[in-house]
């Protein structure tokens, strides 16, 4: 099938599955991860079948080691997909939720109704897991996928949606087409540009694949290319909470998003705070070129500031709106970072690591977003769902409210 | 100024005006209203300068009598105009609501708080009552603006906007640049690829304005380029109401978005139906190729279906997600009319004219958008919002939660 006959049927089954009910999908989710682990054995085999061909290629050193290991597909990286989705399952069902219910007069009733978006564009690099975890999110909020996978992954991916499709074939009533898959680079290309069928476009991979996509699209994209993260350590900070908050956030998970980048001091600390990171072994650096720079190791900018204010214009200027900490004792001065800082997390006291959607409860997370519409931060199902208004009347006209023969009166129920 | 320097100085207001509490900006706008009023012959003088241009371009056949008549300011538009401002001083303040106030674990608090989005950009067309409505909605919204007004009002916008700017810098803690304007073809394109800045795009006008504006930009835009507006008139309808809401739909104010396009009826109706439209003053038309066009005046494509399948498939095919009607006594079919059809209003024995912000008690309408993401349908101050998420701790860090050695409890306050 050409990408517009694809994508065509995508849109046909977004609107099957926008009216199906939440018993249905928690079914279909259920038996997915009992197909998958009932299977596993033939996943496991697809992926040596990838991880041969990626082992030369880390030999020419056209992949990195670290992409070697992402995919790889091992025991513990396959429990943790399949207890993904059958916690998917526990979730409440984010779609069909009534957000508003307005009399605006007699017999006329207006609903604000949570539903799905339509079409989701999936790119995502070579970590195989990802397919199961989007797929299940996708069933759980409506929506359908045209999922597009890295190259390196190829066997992998081909088989857990194949499984995952069987499956939904048995599942009575589920419609087809929901979950489909491309492999080219054309197929990329024509996605980005395939607006008319497709809603939303998600990447989930490095900065440079975030970056390519939001440069070459016009459909919304929900995502975060980079992660550039501060805390600012105010003149008030207690030192113990500074010390112990920045090397969580660096050096916990260094190649996280929400790991910080640049540490910003008061004056007052210039002398004794990094002296005690550089024992943590954190790796200091001072120079303007890396403000904007994300280095995903234990390496940290650093820069000595006179106020919060400068603290402040440092981060809307150099930041990427992810997640902003002050350490401080000081609340008026909290406030106010909070407030003015433009960021989608701005914290006090805070590692900067826990901006994940498990950690604020979400049960899920779609991904991080450093948008300004829709979605902003760690995002869950929610974030893959809009609102329709449901209207219902008996033959209500408006020339009767526009002549002055009726009145709105607008009584939230 | 360049456009460059003005972006940066939008962007540089949004972060004053994102932390000024809600008595400053009522006050400011009571003030915009006050002065507006006062100075209301100096607004007339200029209006009478563009019209005397305008008139030219009527002889010349430039612009069309509707377009000048949009562009006359007179005591009516004024009243309206001045009490569209004082409604918004009413309205509640949209930002620094807590959406979700949750503890993570003892002493970890999440909030989630809206905030405005940023700088909104704004290309409006020839009504220069625009320019005092958008900019109050705006500064009750905490949000910068640049406004580009069309060319025909040009005087009368930039004698209002003086008129507000004067009135603001008078205002104690106000702060500066939050409403700039522009005024060349070439800052509408700086604007359209200023995302650096510029977070939303809103243009109020017809259809060539908006396509143009969605098909060149990466920037969010919201609004709608068609009202593609259907009414099904299913094999149960109650045929009176069914003509009332019709005749209302078509003929109340044809040239609205809201406004019928096309009709389906259910095969039982056609013989009945055309005739009792026809004697209303509607003008019927049976041509495909007009299946997806906006007449605009009373004008109305109609075309027999089979069954509710049938009709649901055509709008989803040919309409503009605006708004939709069934007509019908048969719940079921009302229910999965509505869940089936992908439009932001799904109505059920209702005029399709009721699709407005005022109408459904929003108190002040944005615009209408037909997106999928962020806002949908008519769009309130709530549109002009997004969030952030402040976490407030005590030191927290992460690596206390993933060596097991803390738990997060997850209770919402």
């Amino acid at each position: 099938m050409d990408f517009e006959n694809i994508a065509k049927a995508a849109k046909a089954a977004s609107l099957e599955i926008a009216d199906i009910n939440s018993d249905l999908k928690n079914r279909a989710l259920s038996d997915i991860a009992d197909a998958l682990e009932k299977e596993k054995e033939q996943i496991f085999e697809a992926n040596k079948k990838d991880l041969k061909e990626a082992e030369k290629l880390v030999e020419t050193g056209e992949i990195s080691k670290s992409v070697f290991n992402r995919l790889k597909l091992d025991n513990n990286k396959m429990r943790d997909m399949l207890q993904g989705i059958r916690d998917i399952v526990k979730l409440e069902d984010p779609v069909n939720k009534k957000l508003l219910v307005r009399q605006l007069d007699e017999g006329l009733t207006l609903y604000k109704v949570s539903c799905p978006i339509g079409v989701l564009g999936i790119i995502f690099e070579a970590r195989p897991d990802v397919i199961a975890q989007i797929s299940s999110l996708a069933i759980k909020s409506s929506n359908a996928v045209i999922l597009k996978g890295g190259k390196e992954s190829i066997n992998t991916n081909k088989t857990i949606l194949d499984i995952i499709n069987k499956t939904l074939d048995k599942v009575a009533g589920f419609p087809k087409n929901v979950l489909q898959q491309v492999f080219s680079r054309d197929d990329v290309a024509q996605m980005l540009k395939c607006d008319k069928y497709i809603n939303l476009v998600i990447p989930r991979g490095g900065n440079k694949l975030v970056k390519f996509i939001k440069e070459n699209t016009k459909i919304p994209v929900l995502g975060h290319a980079d992660g550039i993260c501060h805390i600012f350590v105010d003149e008030t900070a207690d030192f113990e909470t500074a010390k112990k908050v920045i090397i969580d956030a660096k050096t916990q998970y260094p190649s996280a998003c929400n790991a910080v980048e640049t540490l910003l001091i008061h004056e007052k600390f210039k002398a004794d705070l990094p002296q005690v990171l550089l024992s943590a072994g954190i790796t200091l650096v001072n120079n303007p070129e890396t403000w904007a720079f994300e280095h995903g190791d234990t390496t940290l900018a650093y820069k000595t500031v006179k106020n919060l204010d400068e603290a402040i214009e440092h981060i809307n200027t150099y930041g990427s709106g992810h997640t902003d900490c002050i350490i401080t004792q000081n609340r008026e001065n909290a406030e106010k970072f909070m407030n003015k800082v433009d960021s989608a997390g701005v914290y006090w006291n805070v590692s900067t690591r826990f901006a994940d959607g498990f950690r604020y409860g979400f049960g899920a997370e779609v991904g991080i977003s450093t948008n300004k519409t829709h979605a902003r931060g760690p995002v869950g199902l929610e974030g893959l769902t809009i609102y329709k208004y449901k209207l219902i009347g008996a033959g209500h006209i408006v020339k009767d409210y526009v002549d002055g023969v009726k009145n709105f009166h607008h009584k939230d129920l």
